[in-house]
């Protein structure tokens, strides 16, 4: 089969792999309808050292269960499944918590011992445990949308809850990528009553402004928190959402939250530290999340897209399919794209 | 007057100074007969650089309403009243939220412009906002732990709830001083059913083993984490109290927290950054707390102490008058003294 390879920086190809297999009697084998390409996947993309044997690559798809573990009860062969972006038990202590993503038997698509998710199959653990049953056909008109039920829907979710958006609150997004994006739509899915989006590119701030901010800020640095303190009778942002990673993306989110706020991150800390330690301990700010559990949130988002209540589908600006994966990571790098969607 | 002033570290003097009167309409002068010294008050003690003018000192405070201003309501003359470790006006949006350590036009006692609390008298701020009342007399017998309400006992309740202390969930307390002493009181109190309290001093491990610390660990750094592990099953606390303030005390603080749990933090941070920034992410572990509104928790609390169910001012272990401030930070800095109280 064809499968999506990392072998360092910029080098991204598209080869031929050993087929996908069940292995342990709780496994299945997915085919392959829909993937994507992550900004997480970004931060390997630029940093990666060189490799002789790649890491497949890919955490984010849709697919046809192909084949079963003869422990699998929850998929038969022919369902359409949703995969999180980390596969679970279901029933360790974390999982019943709803906190799949520390599961204490799970793991993480790709690398060097498993399939990916940008490939024509993925051989899935705990089969029981991670896939979830979608109640539509592969080709839906909102596969888009159900496809950001892997992350980048959950992961906003999780930083809007991990911030304690709630209504009639003031919400700050940091990063106008597809997570900052589906962070507005959940900000304004629970409730909020201003959302502030710190955004540059035209593109994204259309979108943002499309699933609900109510105001924009361009500006960077010490400007943009300046900015956000306008904005908020100087007082800052109830809730912030960090949806980079970079330190000063953080640094900017712990420095516009209120006292008594709480700052959600979900973009994958790239520092060692949290900065600003004296100022949000002496304003009482929460600085909360992680990877999102999105397992736990498929069942509570799953309605509201296929109502068409959210449209995080909308994300997607480019399409590609096998072959163009490599050009996909360019485009994103570039940011010529906001999120690129792999059809199989 | 009678103060106490700080002039540089280990430069504790007693002097006198002018009398506390009424300034603006909303004060309050209040003739203390209780006061203490806080393990904050030991940070300036080991690091103040030396001053001309002395910085006046204490900010824990029980006494008798000697004046009031022509616009306070709450409080009269004669009045026994008890006053948190910041004053505060009541009304503003932080005050109604509950967090008056970020009163809009708050502060704080001492420095160079407001009497401090290890004095015969204070001039107190936004009386209405920041005094409360006490239903007993001054000589009574819970004075110490009624004492404790100005700052020790609610910060040890602020650290349990920042870190979501709940029923049935194992607790550690980082720190065996006055507030990780009373963050055990807090933590039982809330329905922990263990508490593991991270101390090395036999008077104080006695002290939270009376107060409901269930386990104790003396081993320090990499060894402590280590022990908390194999406490828990080898998936940390719940819940971590953070009741020191110094790097190695926070690092140990979100190391022993599980994944999902939290680390409430009352401990003045000595560092400009939160260590282990990517485990804590990983974890989804939520890191909040900062200075305590105990006056927010002073109703929450009083009931308890009056009716004997906690009974914090077991931390006072020596009792001086205004002459012997200046040996009791040297107590308390040496160690050989928890926590001192002042009779007046």
């Amino acid at each position: 089969m064809e499968a999506t390879l990392m072998y360092g920086a910029h080098d991204v190809r598209v080869e031929t792999v050993p087929d996908a297999t069940l292995v342990d009697p709780t496994d299945a084998v997915v085919r392959v309808t829909r993937a994507c390409i992550c900004g997480s996947d970004l931060w390997p993309y630029n940093s990666m050292p060189p490799s002789e044997i790649g890491n497949r690559m890919g955490h984010e798809f849709i697919g046809i269960v192909d084949a079963i573990g003869t422990d699998v009860r929850t998929v038969k062969k022919g369902d359409l499944v949703v995969a999180p972006f980390a596969w679970s038990d279901g029933t360790c202590e974390f999982c019943l918590q709803g906190l799949q993503t520390s599961c204490l038997h799970g793991g993480w698509w790709g690398g060097v011992t498993l399939d990916g998710g940008q490939g024509e199959a993925v051989r899935v653990p705990l089969a029981d445990g991670t896939l979830v049953k979608l109640p539509v056909g592969p080709d839906h008109v909102l596969m888009p949308s159900l496809l950001t039920l892997t992350d980048v829907m959950g992961t906003g979710h999780h930083a809007a809850r991990a911030a304690r958006v709630q209504p009639g609150k003031i919400v700050a997004v940091v990063g106008d990528g597809a997570v900052g994006l589906c962070g507005v739509i959940a900000a304004r899915r629970l409730g909020a009553e201003r959302i502030i989006m710190l955004g540059r590119h035209a593109d994204r701030i259309a979108l943002a402004r499309a699933f609900g901010a109510t105001d924009i800020v361009s500006e960077r640095g010490d400007a943009a928190i300046e900015r956000v303190r306008e904005l908020t009778s100087g007082l800052g942002a109830h809730s912030v959402l960090e949806c980079v990673g970079h330190g000063e993306a953080m640094r900017t989110a712990v420095s516009i939250a209120r006292p008594g706020g709480a700052v959600g991150r979900v973009g994958v800390p790239q520092e060692t530290t949290i900065p600003n330690a004296q100022q949000t301990f002496y304003a009482n700010i929460t600085i909360a999340g992680g990877p999102a559990p999105v397992r736990a949130y498929i069942e509570e988002l799953l309605p509201d897209i296929l109502d068409g209540r959210i449209e995080p589908g909308r994300v997607f600006d480019r399409v590609t399919n096998i072959g163009g994966v490599p050009d996909g990571y360019r485009a994103m790098n570039e940011r010529e794209a906001i999120k690129v969607m792999i059809e199989f």
